[in-house]
Formats: C-alpha cells, sequence, structure tokens
C-alpha cells in the first residue's frame, strides 16, 4: 500500500455527493420528512409571534433544584462518568418518591434506570425488545418520536385512534375515548408491544382507571409489552387522579414506566429521565443504553435528585399544578370568551383547540411546507401569521388513514409564563371575526 | 372489554418471570455478557485500591467551565430544550476552533452536529448508514462500545489487530502498527465502514500521515464511509502531530470525525460531544439522533462552548498537554525503574504495561468471573489485590482469535491528579518481586 496514494483512484475523480447511502432504515417512520417543529419553528414565523407551539418552559426550574446543579458542578465526582444505571443518590430518590405510588418497595439496582432524557429511555427499550416486523400499538394522536423510534429498531407502528366526541358542546379530554374493539382488531400475532401515554399528549387526556383495566386485560390476553408514558404524571388538574398503568393486577410484570425530570421541574434541557419495571424489562435495557450512551449527565442527575428528594416536603408539585391550572384557564377562559370550542385538558400543558369553524381568507398566502398537508396545518400557519400565536398542527401525530381526526385541531401549550399567556389570550380574541357558523 | 377483568385470564395466572423476550439483538455483540468494567468496578476491589482502571479523572473540569456552566443554569433559554442540531453557540465555538484545523469553512448548520457524548454520536452514525449485514472494520485493540453499538445497528464487525513490535526493548505507541495487506483481506463487497481511532485508547497510538493515508487509499478504493474517532486529539505528547484524518486529499466527504467535550475538558460525566463531516453524513445522522435524544443536556453545552470560546486564548490545551505528560511520566519512570516492560503512549492517557513477565504465586485466589478469561485478566486482578493499583485487561479489547495479542497488557490510565500517580508509582514498585526473566 503506497503512501503516495491521494484520493484518486486510478485517475479518476468519482462523483462525490452523497457518496455512501444511508439506512434503509430512515426511508420509514417519517425519519427524514420535514417535521412540523421545522415548519412552525420560530425562525419561520413572524419575529414578535407568540410562541405556543412547542411544548417547553419560559420559565426556568426552581432556583434551589437549579443551585443544586451548581453544587454538583463544585464537586469532582459529579462531573464525571455515572454509572449507566444511574446516579445513586437520583436511584435512592426516585425509589423513596415512588415505592409508595407504586405500592412496591423498588430496588434500586434492578428496577429504576436513569436515562438521558425520557426519550432516550423510551428508544432503548425499542431496541432491547423489537425484533424485526414486530407490531407496536400506540394511541392516534401519538407523540410523534414514537413513530421512527419504533421503525428505526424493526418495529411496525399500529395506530389506534382515541375518538373525540362529535358534540357542540364543550368537551372534556375526558370525552377522547377508545374503541376497545378496534383495539382488539389491531391486534395480530405479531403484536409486542403496546404505548400508553397518561396523561396524554395532545389531548390532555387522563386515563380512567376503568380505560387503563380495560387495556390491561388486552396485554394480559395477548401477552403485550406494556410502555406506560406518563412523563406528565404531575401534572393532572381538577382534581382527577393519575393512575399508574404497572399498578393494576398483573400489570407490574409486563410493563415499563416512564418519567421524566424535565417534565417534573420545568427542565426540558437537562435530559434527565427515567423508567421503572420489572427485572425482566429493565436489565435489557439497560444493556441497550449502556452502548447508546453509555451513561446521562451527572450534574444534572444530581439536581434532580434534590428535586425529587425535596418536592414532597416543599410541596412543589402541589404548587406546580396550581400554576398550571392558572395558565391554562387562561386559554380555556379566552376561547370561552371567543366562543372558540376546545378540549379541556385534565392533565399536561397542552390544549387542542377545535379549528374546524375557523375560517381564514381565500387568498391567504400560505407557503409550500403547509400546502398538501392537513386542515391543521394552514390554520396553524394563518393563526401565527394573522394573529401572532403560534401553535401545532395535530394531524402530525396521526397515521394518514386517520389524518381527518387530527386536522381538526391545533395545539396551544400553556406552559409559559401568566404574563406570555394573557397577551397570547389578548390576540386569541382576534380570531373571533374568523369563526363561520354553520 | 370489561373492565372487571383483574390480570387473570379464564382464571389461570401465568408464569410471570422474563414473560417477553427481549431482542435477538442483544444476543450479539457481548451485549450481556459481564465486562470488563463491572468485574474490576472499585465496588469488587480492596476499598484502599488506587483507581487506574477506569478513564475518568480525579479532578474537576476548570472552574472558569465550570462557572459557564453556572450562569447558563441562570438563564431560562439554556434549561430547556436545544435544537437537535446543538446550540448555535456551541457549534459556532466549533466551527470557529475547528474550521483551520479542517483547512474549511465549516458550516454550522450542516456540517457539525453536537451529541450525548463522542458515544451517542458514534452509535447515530450506526443507526443512520449500516444495513443488516453490513461489515464495519475496527482495528484492535478497540473501544468495546464500537462491537454492541454495531451489532445493534444489524452491522458485523470485522476486526483487523493492530501489532506491537516483539521486542525485549521499550516500545513506543508508534510501534503498534497496521500489516496493510491484512487490513485489505478483511475488506469485502460488504464491508461499508472503517473506524479508525487516533490517538488511540488504549495503545496510546498517534497514527502517522503515511499510516492514514495507506486508510484513505483503501477507504477511496473500496468507497467506504470512515468513522474517524478523535476524542483524545488535545492530548498528543512528545512533540508528535495529531493528524486529522478527514483533512487527508479526497476524505472530506467520506469522513465523520467524533469528537467530546470530556476528553478535552476533563468532564467525561457532562456527555457533550460532536460530529464533524459534510451533509451527506450529517444529515441522515442528525436525523437518527434527533429520533435518539431529541437533543442533548442544554446547560454543559453552553458551557463546552465557552471551554472552546476561551481555550486557545488561554492556552489551556498547552498547559493540559503539560500536565498529562508529567502525569504519564510518573508512571513510566516507575515502570523503568523497575524495569517493567510497557508501550510508551504518545498520545491519550493510557499506558499498556507487559504483564508477559509478571507471575504471581501459583496459589494465589482468583475469583470466578476472571477465570477462563485471557491471563491479562488474572495479572490484573493480582496487581489490584496484592499491589493496590487497578487496571483494565486488554484482552477485553480484542476478538476471541486475536485474545493472544491483547492478554500481554494491561491498561493503566494516567488521568489521575500527581499525588495518586505518584502513591501508585510507589505501590507498583512492590511489582518488581515478580518479575521473571527468562
Amino acid at each position: 500500500m503506497s503512501a503516495q496514494t491521494n484520493g484518486q483512484v486510478n485517475g479518476k475523480q468519482k462523483d462525490r455527493s452523497n457518496l455512501i447511502p444511508f439506512s434503509s432504515r430512515l426511508k420509514e417512520g417519517r425519519a427524514l420528512a420535514q417535521d412540523v417543529w421545522s415548519i412552525f419553528n420560530a425562525a419561520n414565523l413572524p419575529a414578535d409571534c407568540i410562541n405556543l407551539g412547542q411544548g417547553y418552559m419560559n420559565f426556568a426550574p426552581p432556583k434551589w433544584i437549579r443551585d443544586a446543579a451548581g453544587e454538583a458542578l463544585g464537586t469532582i465526582a459529579a462531573n464525571h462518568y455515572s454509572h449507566p444505571k444511574g446516579r445513586p443518590r437520583l436511584r435512592q430518590a426516585l425509589k423513596n418518591y415512588y415505592s409508595p405510588l407504586f405500592g412496591r418497595d423498588l430496588d434500586v439496582e434492578k428496577e429504576i434506570l436513569v436515562t438521558s432524557g425520557a426519550n432516550e429511555g423510551q428508544y432503548s427499550v425499542f431496541v432491547a425488545f423489537l425484533e424485526d416486523g414486530d407490531e407496536v400499538i400506540m394511541f392516534e394522536p401519538f407523540f410523534d418520536q414514537y413513530l421512527p423510534s419504533v421503525t428505526f429498531n424493526g418495529g411496525k407502528p399500529v395506530y389506534v385512534p382515541l375518538h373525540p366526541k362529535q358534540s357542540k358542546e364543550k368537551i372534556s379530554s375526558n370525552d377522547w375515548t377508545i374503541d376497545f374493539e378496534e383495539l382488539r382488531r389491531a391486534i395480530t400475532p405479531r403484536t409486542k408491544m403496546i404505548i400508553i401515554n397518561t396523561p396524554h399528549n395532545p389531548v390532555g387526556k387522563v386515563f380512567t382507571r376503568e380505560e387503563l383495566e380495560g387495556i390491561a386485560a388486552l396485554a394480559e390476553e395477548f401477552n403485550l409489552l406494556v410502555m406506560s408514558d406518563e412523563v406528565y404524571e404531575t401534572l393532572v388538574y381538577d382534581g382527577k387522579q393519575h393512575v399508574r398503568f404497572a399498578t393494576l393486577p398483573g400489570m407490574w410484570d409486563r410493563t415499563v414506566t416512564v418519567g421524566s425530570a424535565g417534565k417534573m421541574f420545568a427542565a426540558t434541557g437537562w435530559r434527565v429521565g427515567w423508567l421503572i419495571g420489572p427485572e425482566s424489562i429493565i436489565k435489557p435495557t439497560l444493556a441497550a443504553t449502556t452502548r447508546i450512551v453509555f451513561c446521562s449527565n451527572s450534574p444534572l442527575q444530581e439536581a434532580a435528585a434534590a428535586g425529587i428528594e425535596e418536592a414532597v416536603d416543599r410541596k412543589f408539585f402541589e404548587t406546580q399544578r396550581g400554576e398550571y391550572e392558572e395558565r391554562r384557564n387562561i386559554l380555556t377562559a379566552c376561547f370561552d370568551k371567543v366562543g372558540l370550542r376546545y378540549t379541556h385538558p385534565e392533565g399536561t400543558y397542552f390544549i387542542l383547540l377545535d379549528i374546524s369553524n375557523i375560517q381564514w381568507p381565500e387568498n391567504f398566502p400560505f407557503p409550500e411546507s403547509v400546502e398538501g398537508r392537513g386542515r391543521d396545518f394552514k390554520a396553524c400557519w394563518f393563526i401565527a401569521m394573522e394573529i401572532g400565536v403560534s401553535s401545532i398542527p395535530v394531524s402530525e401525530f396521526y397515521c394518514e388513514e386517520h389524518v381527518n381526526i387530527g386536522e381538526q385541531y391545533a395545539r396551544f401549550g400553556f406552559c409559559k409564563d401568566i404574563e406570555t399567556l394573557k397577551h397570547a389570550a389578548q390576540r386569541l380574541e382576534s380570531l373571533r371575526k374568523y369563526i363561520v357558523h354553520p
């Protein structure tokens, strides 16, 4: 082998564009499509548009938790690798907090796994459990990350829509329901897993015990693994109760529950999440996450630990819940006042606005990126450009077959401070003149 | 579907142990094997054993960089989601720092991608490019994470050993060489990718321009994607020069270079790394990492940005290099004094001690976990238990066929403070009485 070779082979200069083809797995699951987040990115919208689109806060995590991050940065150990399972302090804090909630003495070595955000935890479960062709049932609207995370690992998404009550009256997130016969029909011999998300993004639905028991019975009957994404567990309103799927009779052994410090403590950029479940699920998932990220960042694990250690005594979650209810009520009061229909959310920090009776001027200019998409894409674009409040079209969270359900809705996030929400509400009142009354 | 169902189906109570089988991909790539890190974990060793096994520092990142993390925590935005590509400030800092080093004006939108540690960046490249059955060439000894990361994504590892010069004299990391005919023979029509690691963990080898050109010629001839893991780029000693593979003629378009804030700034627990390469590689890899982690943690991205922004003016890398040379020299001086053979490392923070002429007492007790492994496993165990200094057996970084090369060596990390290394050196002098002179 000559060291003189200079990148030309036999005198030929190859065309170098896209030289090495990317994996076919990226051709599935909308992995390379322009996603809704890019289209409705702040950079594409007017500078003064109020961003209620993406689900992150315009306020910081509590100072006492940030202070704990600062303390961790002041140590030696918390600047270096953590154990792939997660830092002992955080796992211990999670054990103390969750053991009573799960009604069992959680094992910090075998039943708790810290991940690099809930997202990476979910991805790791797919890596650990999916075989090529395994089917994964997800309810629509679904969190858009599920889809490519499943297809990247050889899985096949199977969609079962939640059905909103068709009503001229105000509906609640609880009026979005499962057709259990439809769910049963979606199960095949290749079904490996079902994903539940309660409280549900973007519907805001807090699944009832009865509904979860219905799913549990099918999981039992067909021997399904259940991924219960409960990252909004602390954001449940109106006195509703969050039921943990894993606490239903017989469900512990087949359920992995997903949690998130980002959602819990208004720290979406910290990338600290966790999985709780039986050793039979956690152990293979640990093997996966260890290879994917090796471990999660150390200083913010320490901060999350401090958050969980002190949250109960400080009544942090109660206070935060009250604040979010107040935030939600600013938007719902505005929608009520204007006469806009929406789904009253019992959990999360999202509201689905029914945009089916909003009509924009016929000649309103739309960019190419929203043409050919659901009617909701145009509605969200129109509201962002004309009203100055951005939101996210909900048909993005549906398979093509069910787009018609999603395109009735725009998702508004209320994880913003009161002032911003009041300002947004003021602007949204101008929607009044675009409401058509058939 | 009845809500009365309680987890028993038709009155049968199933056996619940390991109910849902994990994916067959975990049966490959030693994914579930007890790894060397678990066996030589501090918890299994005497409490006062000096840990030179795992590659993390027993000192903190520089205060001025930690202060930047603290500042970021004091903002709102840097506590929330970053763009999946990475925070603009960090990408801009990387562009400014690396553009002169790569000899091109790097595009912050298309050619730089921040990842959740170098590890997750590498994993994302495998997700983005590997098809089932694609072969990936890696030099032995290899970074142990490569193997399962490749197999998880359907790839097949193909091993090509670096060959140490057989000599009774002291050898340098540069005396570990590639047999280019052996490398050529390893290439098949299914070869998709080759992984380079320079400076090389654990050999400490800084690949010469001539060696890299030899690899480049083969990459060109066989149209290979090159992953150049250069995370130890700032840790090169004795006036040697780090050559970036992507700067060789024709190589930019087929090379993705891996970098790490953890290695650069003694912050292994921050989990901030990056990939630099052409859009044809970065774009699919962005699609992968977006689904795997969505984004990397924000506060420590800001801190890494501050580090890179100021490192040149502060002469940080020169100073750090001097400190590491001093650390290295404490161990090499000890080995020289005692008459132990080793590979003099020109880069990284590892030294390979040749343990072939160390002989422990015949009746020395070994645990089950090291029985049946390479001779180096016993040597490392003996040195940890008897001498009180832990190291890592190098055969772990070889395929079974080539274990005989690796089992001559134990890896000692010198990423520890001077006092610790002096203490370790003092202890290691006791190895003298276990040296056999054939």
